[in-house]
């Protein structure tokens, strides 16, 4: 398969990478993407991806950032970043790709763990995660030509344990290569509309 | 207890307001609201809002509106009146009144069966929805000074069934009256970081 990767260069992103490349050639996406540049918050930069890449048989996002403040310092303006990027960054990814995805093709977004076991300063990011999830939920029963459309949550990953564990107490972080695996699942698989915890 | 209802002109929250009248002060907010007019997709005006009233015991809204659209209609503009109405809308009414909700107060939003039971041309309505949702509960963990958060998940209502039945194929519509008993729960009630299914 043809496979987009926007988020390529990110902890998770490499592992994916590594798990699909011997097998499917992997486009890697991203800011400074290695193969192609896009901005997931400007729908404009979105489509020039589409379009520079032409048709795919995979879209999978590993990409996406939210502000982590607790909800007495959470303003409107701050919340912004997790709507523009993880929420309408991942949408629009599937809203302005949908046309170059080939028939019986997926999309796989991300979302993660604190929308089902809440952290403290993560009411934004869970925002964007229950909203992300709830669209590809409801997209996977009318998007057209045998396309698929799932997210995976993971939990903390292992390499992000120490630059991130303070905000995770008591979690049980994972390996990204067993996160990478749910990747796979999605895009080799069969199912839709699923979110699958790796948690 | 003195208590602001955003959307109290609507099917849902003219039974609300009959819910809570007879114990409360029910301030009616809306559009064009009774006692006080608010756009919830202008944190101008839902900060006038909040001046305008001063402090409450419990925040209500049951405003909030979504395009209607198929995924493949569906464009990152379309998306735009979920975004800013149902979803930003909604958790703007909690970040700019936290300050001016009670002790031991109370916020009730409002999201929806098709997050849960997806219906055609309901994905950026069950976006916002999955948003507030996720929202909620991780805001519960850490909103101040003892105040409650949680939302209300109504089924389609009987009073609805006529205009927006066609939607809904096969789903069983409830009451607007059994709706109202939900919000009437997370206002009188105790918990918090709950979405009460009405359904």
């Amino acid at each position: 398969m043809r496979i987009l990767l926007v988020g390529a260069s990110g902890t998770i992103g490499q592992k994916i990478t590594e798990a699909l490349a011997s097998e499917h050639v992997v486009l890697r996406a991203g800011r400074n993407g290695a193969d192609v540049s896009v901005d997931i918050t400007s729908p404009e930069s979105i489509a020039s991806m589409y379009e520079e890449i032409g048709r795919v048989d995979a879209v999978i996002n590993a990409s996406g950032g939210a502000n982590f403040k607790t909800v007495p310092e959470l303003t409107p303006e701050l919340n912004e970043k997790g709507i523009e990027s993880k929420l309408k960054g991942q949408i629009n990814l599937v809203l302005l790709g949908q046309e170059y995805v080939n028939d019986g093709g997926s999309f796989t977004l991300t979302t993660g763990v604190m929308m089902d076991d809440p952290i403290p300063m993560g009411a934004s990011a869970a925002m964007a995660n229950g909203g992300v999830k709830a669209f590809v939920k409801a997209a996977s029963i009318e998007i057209p030509r045998g396309i698929r459309i799932n997210s995976v949550s993971p939990n903390i990953v292992e390499e992000s344990w120490s630059r991130l564990g303070g905000f995770f107490a008591g979690f049980d972080p994972v390996p990204a290569a067993r996160v990478a695996r749910a990747y796979v699942k999605s895009v080799e698989g069969a199912q839709t509309g699923q979110n699958y915890k790796v948690y």
